[in-house]
């Protein structure tokens, strides 16, 4: 077989890192406790039609790449056969070099099926071929998958109305990995008129079985969700915003008048706007604290930039960046809000703008307080970083800022089956990190010590840290 | 003759590197699609008096350095004799050291003066005199310099109202270097009095031979002078501004009314003023994207920071620096609304705080739409970023955000004759990150298909992009 | 004796790097031009009565690292006994690594102890022991540490009504270190009511000897104390604020009024507050000016961020980070006010988010006027960014934007009398990179040129820029 250049060392500089990779941390389970994995997908135990499903629907990195490149909509995201889209992926792919997709690309189809030579014109029949052969085994079903990359377990990211009916099929099944849901109400405080608002309400209030008639109602009919989840095996809640946004005036107004106004048909102004999602927010971190929970938070991305691409395709299709928000403040005093009445719980933020990797790496020291181990998390490179120079960012400012020892590691973010040789990417990366150091002289020569911190940050800290 | 420490493989470390280099990149054409050459010494083929007035007249990098240095301005920008500034340049280059001008300096003397002494107080005298007889000669007229880099296409920067007599002079003679006009508007929409726009006003009154009596009026005097670029062989536009912004309340304004105003000798309030920029600045941009021009926007500087000095010297004299404005929501929405009705032409954005560089680089994915390859470019490290490490930023997060095979490379910026080994310097760069991810294994060897990428982003794609 | 990691090469790669800290760097006096050493404790040449005492009590970047790991707070600030303290201390250390803590702990056990141990359970109580014998010997009180250290100038930070007593023992003292005191007005603009400004306008009428009944007479009483501290010979101020803020409409407020109010026990409005704070610390400069003074000014950090904690430690107990503010050109606004009238005097900027690197290297080049070699000074990597880390990119922006060859080099801005090895460890630093890019060809192998360069920053421009 053709080697590829994807070696048993690729990415590992020096003995040291090889060691610490091979010896530590390459055989650990996955704990990949955050992604967007359809959880039916994986209750349906779903085959793949081809490479082309599998692999490039609903990937808009690899869109984002074919649009920069020239290539047609109608080959991206379009009507063209599948077949054809895969042709001009592969003519992408050699463009891609120095992207993380040049990675990703030639290390999934190492690892899943056994792919040695580049993506390219020249290669992509065979390859599409092998692949599609593949895909329509018994050993490459969504279960497959995962079982095949030692997943231990998989918090999917889903709507608070969810009835978590593939999770509860999925607890009871004969299947060696935990898929457990996370709460994302997002719905509820993100929206841009009192008509979506009102929209998702009803659909809480059918979910929860309360009747929402005041902003008291609206917060027991999230609890009722809560709970759900948390019955459900749910530990995690997960937030998505460009950042948080304090009231300049929170006493000026009132959450039921708010409620009433939105209940009226009459959207919020801007103001309100705020003040109704830091209440509703606050509201649903104490919740959370209450259980025992972890709560995400993902901040600092623009989002829908691209209008005529929005209406013709929908959110999530290629046209988010990476937003130039101020941070540190508000999100200081979110936190210590919270922290004041001891109702601050385990948290993870994620940073989209490594311009800002110090001021969230400084900022969680703030709120570790010797409660938990690692308590407040400056969550790993996430989106447009999930690439060896901003893991590299991620885990060089966490390093001097804070304990690298205490991080809880990688997790995939990925809506796709084929992105789990993510965690081997960000585990090689993190031993070459501390190997380097060592061969520098900077580190002492101490493999069972490294090698101890290694595996905690690629998979003992997060199984402490989360209580699974 | 003594080697200079700027080696046959300066910056390319290993043998990938130099392969790449020697073989694929220092041989190709220059396409200097930017800079700030006076085409009128062009076109009259001038000669340099000595090396003070080639080299250190209009150089503010130069004056900031002595200034730092604690040199007094009657040596750099004063009435001291030409030898005598020389002097204490060559005094102050050694304490240059790791800033780019030490880099350029020494390969500005190697390549146009064979020079490879490092210049210091003790080899001053010798070096200018040498340059200066050298400079003396016809093959160092400003023709000759341009030849001797390999300059193919060289585009200078202009004003709307610009004669363009020195384009036309050169676009008949017997030059194998073709000079060619930008359109840079920015005295329409960045002025500080209604008598400062007035004046222009009336100067784009005559060049346009339109009697400027309406905001429409402005339009069409604005669209004349785009089409005499457009005839004289201009494809670019350029635009200087700390930030794009946009107008709050854009509707509550009307660009006529503000017309109006400013002809009425009434300034315009800050709220106006921003208005009265998004919709000249909308309108420019739609006119070139009808005529498949380029439009380039140069963000991010703070300009004229020193009043005491710019009552002295005048802007551009060394007394601006790098600013931390806010860029992304702006910028996106404004690149929104062209793309909203098809009208997002070529864009090159150029962004001078490196923090930003993520920003930057993720943008302009969103709005690549597949109808052309690299239809929005992260441009070029710029100004105070045009040094190693600035370059390296640049390449690595356009190459991490987007596709660095897209990338339409190197321009020089710069007011100088003797800048153009800055495109070497940027080839280096850039075939030394290439090598270095071979050698580390992050890349596979392959050397015809990474010296084709490299041969590309140095010539190819400008070529292409432009359609020169 | 074992071999501690921190070898004689530690951190110098390569033969040049080696050459310069050895032969050039390592043997230069200290010049601790800002820390927050007790002067008191210098006075009485204190003794510590344990290593706990000495190296725990106080360095809020140890108590963060302990509560980070998950440990009490009893057993940091809180009444547990010493010994107890040094043994949690000596738990949490070998989990610092990659933190500069990590380097710091053992560089200053071996530097101070000779120990070359690891800190770690295992090794603790020995090391404990050890280092008590030592500190209980005249070797270790204050005023040996700072010997011991080769510390030639210390300047304290200290209170304008502070009397100095101190300092005034130790310049009579048979002691060769200088011990000169700073002026740090802050609480004078940086207040939160009135009644906190009136209880300091209290003591500094006190110390001034002026009764305070008008903005004219707070200046003047500000002017005797600036006085006082120069005869005390004081030649810096330093002021700490998360960034210049410049009123919106400087002239709409009259100092006066504003002193009225603050009199009638009413508090300032925030612009009142800012343009109260803009203007006394434009009168302090002219001020420091007058007398040729070096002011500094600590920007960006976010203070006081957990209420909880507050209200049980106080202030600098860990829960400050790093800001994201908005500094460029109200900064440039600022400089460019005191420069517009020739007051802007000798002038170092300390930068806390590493983000805002590129912005103030570049500032600092629009006030450098060619009167003093280094005028404005884009100070040393400070607090969260005094690691290996930070100080590497304070000195590549500083190479790039500026003249690192004029840049006065390293201070503790420690509380820690054992803080001094930060020197040696910036000293490597500083060497190695220099030291790499001969290495790597990007400078000429000239050890005489490059030695003098080193020593220069590391000692001889702080002596030449101060005047001391």
């Amino acid at each position: 077989m053709k080697e590829s250049f994807i070696t048993d060392n690729f990415l590992l500089k020096g003995d040291f890192a090889q060691k610490l990779y091979h010896g530590y941390a390459c055989s650990l389970p996955v704990i990949d406790y955050h992604n967007h994995l359809p959880p039916e997908e994986i209750a349906q135990n779903r085959q793949f039609e081809n490479l082309t499903r599998a692999w490039l629907s609903g990937d808009h990195y690899k869109w984002r790449a074919m649009r920069t490149l020239g290539i047609g909509e109608e080959f991206i995201t379009g009507n063209k056969p599948d077949h054809e889209k895969f042709i001009k992926w592969s003519k992408t792919v050699p463009y891609t070099l120095r992207n993380p997709l040049y990675h990703w690309t030639h290390l999934e189809l190492l690892r899943y099926f056994n792919v040695p030579e580049l993506l390219q014109p020249e290669t992509a029949d065979a390859i599409y071929k092998r692949a599609n052969a593949l895909l329509g085994t018994p050993e490459f079903s969504t279960r497959s998958l995962l079982t095949r990359m030692n997943v231990e377990i998989v918090c999917t990211t889903d709507d608070p109305v969810d009835n978590l009916h593939a999770h509860r099929t999925l607890s009871q099944a004969d299947f060696g990995t935990r898929v457990l849901p996370t709460f994302r109400p997002d719905k509820v405080y993100n929206f841009t008129s009192a008509t979506e608002y009102l929209r998702y309400q009803d659909k809480l209030a059918q979910a929860s079985g309360i009747e929402i008639t005041s902003y008291d109602d609206l917060l027991l009919a999230l609890q009722k969700r809560v709970n759900y989840f948390h019955e459900a095996g749910g530990r995690l809640a997960d937030h998505g915003l460009a950042r948080i946004s304090v009231p300049g005036n929170p006493g000026g107004y009132n959450p039921q008048k708010l409620f009433e106004k939105l209940n009226k048909h009459e959207s919020l102004n801007p103001d309100e706007a705020v003040v109704f999602q830091y209440k509703l927010l606050s509201e649903l971190c104490r919740m959370y604290h209450k259980l025992g929970w972890t709560q995400q938070f993902h901040v600092g991305a623009l989002r829908n930039t691209n209008t005529r691409m929005m209406k013709q395709l929908g959110p999530d299709t290629g046209f988010d960046s990476i937003g130039d928000f101020s941070q540190a403040t508000a999100l200081a005093t979110f936190l210590n809000d919270l922290d004041s009445t001891n109702q601050l719980g385990k948290t993870i933020i994620y940073n989209l703008n490594p311009a800002d990797n110090e001021v969230f790496a400084s900022m969680i020291g703030n709120f570790n307080d010797g409660s938990v181990k690692g308590k407040v998390q400056y969550g790993s490179a996430w989106w447009f970083l999930d690439q060896k120079d901003g893991m590299e960012k991620q885990l060089n400012a966490l390093s001097n800022l804070g304990l690298l020892s205490c991080f809880i590691g990688m997790l995939t973010d990925s809506r796709s089956f084929l992105s789990f040789p993510r965690h081997e990417y960000f585990r090689r990366i993190l031993c070459n990190l501390i190997g380097q150091d060592v061969e520098n002289g900077e580190l002492p020569k101490d493999e069972k010590w490294l090698g101890k911190i290694v595996s905690d940050i690629c998979y003992h800290n997060a199984k402490a840290y989360f209580g699974f």
